[in-house]
C-alpha cells in the first residue's frame, strides 16, 4: 500500500477498503505518511465525501490508534454535544442521570471558541481539578455516579493529529470527518450508552437542520456499529441556549436549573437528553424516563450529586447553594434598548463573538480564558421592550472597554420597531 | 491574506484574485506556506478546477517566481510537446526552423518516463554538452539558429516545488495545473513564438482528444495573454511516433528524417509543427511555410544545422552522416509473429513500458538511463505478417534477459488472425 494510491482512489471516488483506511491512519499517526499527503487526502474527502462503510472504518481505525478506557464501575453513559453558544447541559444532565442510577463518566477538552470548553467552565469553580488518575475517576464515579476528567493524550492520538491538520487546511467542515473525529474519541472513552446532541443553526457547527440530521444519523450508525446503545438528537442552536454565556456564568445557570429556579428551553432540552440516557440505560420508556428526570431535579437529588462531585473533585460545593460564590467580574456594562422594539431573533453566532471579545473564549490554543467574562441576556425572542430597557449585561475582568462588544451584542438582535405606548389619536 | 482563507475559497469554488494567487505562489516558494497547506489547495484545484482568469494569474505568478531569460539573438521560437512514446520531433523541427531563419532556443529537462528526456537523448551523442552558459547558448544560436540547454534551477522555482509536491499528492492530473506548469516554464524561457504539441491517446498524458483540446486551448490563451505568438496543435499519440523508441535510437531516427530517408507520420507531424513555427515567425502562410520546411529537409539544409549544432555543443557531428556511430546496444532480441496476423493497433503505453523495462527510461530521479536501450518496430497498424516475421527488435546493454520485455512488447499489439496462404479447398 502507498499513500498516493489511496489519495488517488478517494480523488476518483473509489471506495477504500478497511485495510487501506487502517493503514492510512496508522501510518499517519506513526509519522510515516507526511502531513502534505494526509492534507491532500483530507481535502479529497472534504470534496468527494466518504461512503458510510469508509466512515465507519475511519472511525474505528482512529479509535484504535491509542488506548481504550475500561472503567470498572458498572453500566456507564456518555453525552456529547456538537457545541453551541451557552450550552451548559452537561452539568445538568450528568447529575440527573447519576441520581437515577446511571454512571456518567465524561472526558472533556478545553476547545477553541466563543467560550471555553467544558473543562474551562468547571475550572471557574474555585479548586476544581479535572486532571484525575483513572483510579480517582473511578472512585468518584462509584461514590456519586458523575465525574469529569480532562482529555488524555493517550486516547485517539490519530484524531489529535488529524484535527490540528484539518484546522490548518480548510478541511474541518466535512460531515464524515466530523463524525469520525467525535465518535473515535467517544468510542475510546468507551461508555455503554451514548447520547449525542447535534446542534444546528447560527451558533452551531452545522448551519442547517438537514446537515445536522445527516451528521446525527451517521454518528448513530457508527455508535451502533461499535455495539454501543446510541441515540442522536438534533436540537436548535439558532438562539443561545439559556440566558447566560461565559464560563462561571454558565455554571451558575446550570446550578439554577438544578435548583429548580430556571425553566424554559434549557430545562426542556436537558430533561429530554437526560431521559434519552435513562432510556438507553433501560430505566423505562421515554415517558417514564422523562418523569424520573423531572423528579430528580424537583427533589434536589440531581443538585446533590453535583454538590458531592464538586467536593470530590476539589471544588467548593457551597456554590451549589449560593452561585454568587463563583468568581465575579470586575466590570460590567448594560446594553439597553435604543428604541421600542419587538425581539424577533437573537443570533447565536454574534452573541458568541461578543463573548469572545469580552475574554470568555480563546482563538488560539494558548490563549487565557477569563472565567468571569460573558453575557447575561434579559430578553428572549418574542419579548417587547421599551426604549431604555435592559437587553443584556456584559461582564469582564480583563476588558474594561465595552464599546466593540456592545456594538456586536446589538448586532445580534433582530427586531421590529413597535410603539409601546398607545399612539395619540 | 492567509492560506486557510485561500484554500477555503477554492474549496467553495469562489474565484481568487490575482493578488491572492500571487501571494500564495510567492509565499509557498519562500517557504512561508507549508507543503501541507499547498497540497490541500492543489487537491481543491484538482477537484474544483480553476477559472481561466485564475489559471492565467497562477501561470504568470509561477513564471515570475524566478529569473526570466532575455536572449540577445533576434526573434526566437520555442516548441513544447506534452510528451509521448517515440517523440523525437524537437531534433527535427529545430533544425528545419533554424535553416529557414528562425532561432529555436530550447531549454529541456531529463524528466521521468518511458525513455529519458530530451537532454538524455542528446547525451547519447558522444561528447554532447547541454550545461551551457547563457553566453555560449547565445553564441551557438547566433551561429546555427538552434541550440539546446539544460533546465536552469533559477527559472520557475515555484513550478519545481509545486511539481514535486503534486507528484507526491495525486494532484498531477489537473488541466489548469498542467497548463500553468508547462506555460510558466515556457514563458520564463521567453521565446517570441511558441508552438505547443498537445498529444492524446494511450501513450500520452491526456487520454482523450477532448481533454487535449481543452489543454491546448488553455495554453494558447495563457501564451497570448503574455503577448506571445502562440499556436497549439493537438496530435495523436495512440501509436508511437515513428519506428524507434529509446535514447540513441530516437536520435538516429531523427537524423534519418533529416537525411530524407524516412517519411510517414513522424515526418508529416514534424513538417506541420515546423510550418507552425515559421508561420508564427512571419515567414508566410501555412502553405508557404510547409513548403519551406519540406525544402529544408530535401536540400539537406536542416541536417546541416543539426550537424553544426552538435559540433558546437561538443558532440561528434559525424553521426549525422552515419548513425551507426551512435552508441550500440550489446544485446538484442527479435520479437517474431507467433501466427499469421493483421496488425490493428500498437499501444503506445505498453511500448513505453517495454522500453522502460529495457532500461531506456527512469522511474526515479536518480535512475541511470541506458542510452542504447530501446525498441525498433518493424510493423505499423494495417500491416499483415506471417508466422515467424519480425515484429520488433529489442535492444539493451544493461539487461540481457528479454523475457519480461518481450511479453510486454507482444501485449502492445492488437491484431486479428488471418490466413496469409490460400486455404486448401
Amino acid at each position: 500500500m502507498n499513500a498516493i494510491d489511496i489519495i488517488n482512489k478517494t480523488k476518483k471516488s473509489i471506495q477504500l477498503t478497511d485495510d487501506e483506511i487502517r493503514w492510512l491512519v496508522d501510518s499517519y499517526t506513526d509519522g510515516e505518511i507526511p502531513d502534505y499527503q494526509m492534507s491532500a487526502w483530507l481535502m479529497a474527502v472534504r470534496l468527494n465525501g466518504l461512503t458510510e462503510q469508509e466512515t465507519l472504518s475511519l472511525t474505528y481505525a482512529m479509535r484504535d490508534s491509542g488506548d481504550i478506557m475500561r472503567l470498572n464501575v458498572g453500566l456507564t453513559a456518555d453525552k456529547h454535544s456538537t457545541g453551541g453558544v451557552g450550552d451548559k447541559t452537561s452539568f445538568i444532565i450528568g447529575p440527573i442521570a447519576a441520581s437515577c442510577g446511571v454512571c456518567v463518566a465524561k472526558m472533556s477538552g478545553r476547545g477553541l471558541g466563543h467560550t471555553g470548553g467544558t473543562i474551562d467552565k468547571l475550572e471557574s469553580i474555585n479548586g476544581f481539578r479535572t486532571q484525575l488518575s483513572v483510579e480517582e475517576f473511578e472512585d468518584i464515579l462509584r461514590k456519586t455516579g458523575f465525574a469529569i476528567i480532562s482529555q488524555s493524550e493517550d486516547l485517539c492520538p490519530a484524531d489529535k493529529k488529524m484535527y490540528d491538520l484539518r484546522n490548518a487546511t480548510g478541511t474541518v467542515d466535512s460531515i464524515p470527518l466530523i463524525a469520525a473525529s467525535i465518535m473515535s474519541k467517544k468510542l475510546a472513552v468507551n461508555a455503554d450508552c451514548l447520547v449525542l446532541d447535534v446542534k444546528y443553526g447560527s451558533g452551531a457547527f452545522m448551519k442547517t437542520k438537514k446537515d445536522a440530521e445527516k451528521l446525527a444519523a451517521l454518528m448513530e450508525k457508527i455508535g451502533k456499529g461499535a455495539e454501543k446503545r446510541c441515540k442522536a438528537e438534533v436540537t436548535d442552536m439558532d438562539s443561545p441556549l439559556g440566558m447566560n454565556i461565559g464560563n462561571a456564568l454558565e455554571i451558575a445557570e446550570a446550578i439554577e436549573v438544578l435548583q429548580g429556579k430556571c425553566k424554559g428551553r434549557l430545562y426542556d432540552t436537558s430533561i429530554e437528553l437526560a431521559a434519552d440516557i435513562l432510556e438507553l440505560a433501560g430505566k423505562g420508556d421515554n415517558q417514564q424516563c422523562r418523569k424520573l428526570a423531572e423528579e430528580s431535579v424537583a427533589s434536589g437529588k440531581a443538585l446533590d450529586v453535583l454538590r458531592r462531585t464538586i467536593m470530590l473533585q476539589g471544588g467548593d460545593p457551597a456554590v451549589c447553594d449560593d452561585v454568587s460564590l463563583l468568581p465575579q467580574a470586575r466590570c460590567s456594562y448594560e446594553v439597553r434598548a435604543m428604541q421600542d422594539m419587538k425581539i424577533l431573533r437573537i443570533d447565536s453566532e454574534e452573541i458568541g463573538m461578543t463573548s469572545l471579545l469580552l475574554g470568555a473564549g480563546r482563538l488560539k490554543k494558548d490563549d487565557h480564558v477569563d472565567a468571569t467574562a460573558g453575557i447575561v441576556m434579559h430578553i428572549q425572542p418574542g419579548d417587547t421592550v421599551s426604549t431604555g430597557d435592559k437587553l443584556m449585561t456584559l461582564y469582564s475582568t480583563l476588558c474594561s472597554d465595552f464599546s466593540d462588544a456592545a456594538v456586536r451584542a446589538l448586532n445580534a438582535i433582530d427586531f421590529e420597531s413597535v410603539n409601546c405606548h398607545k399612539p395619540l389619536t
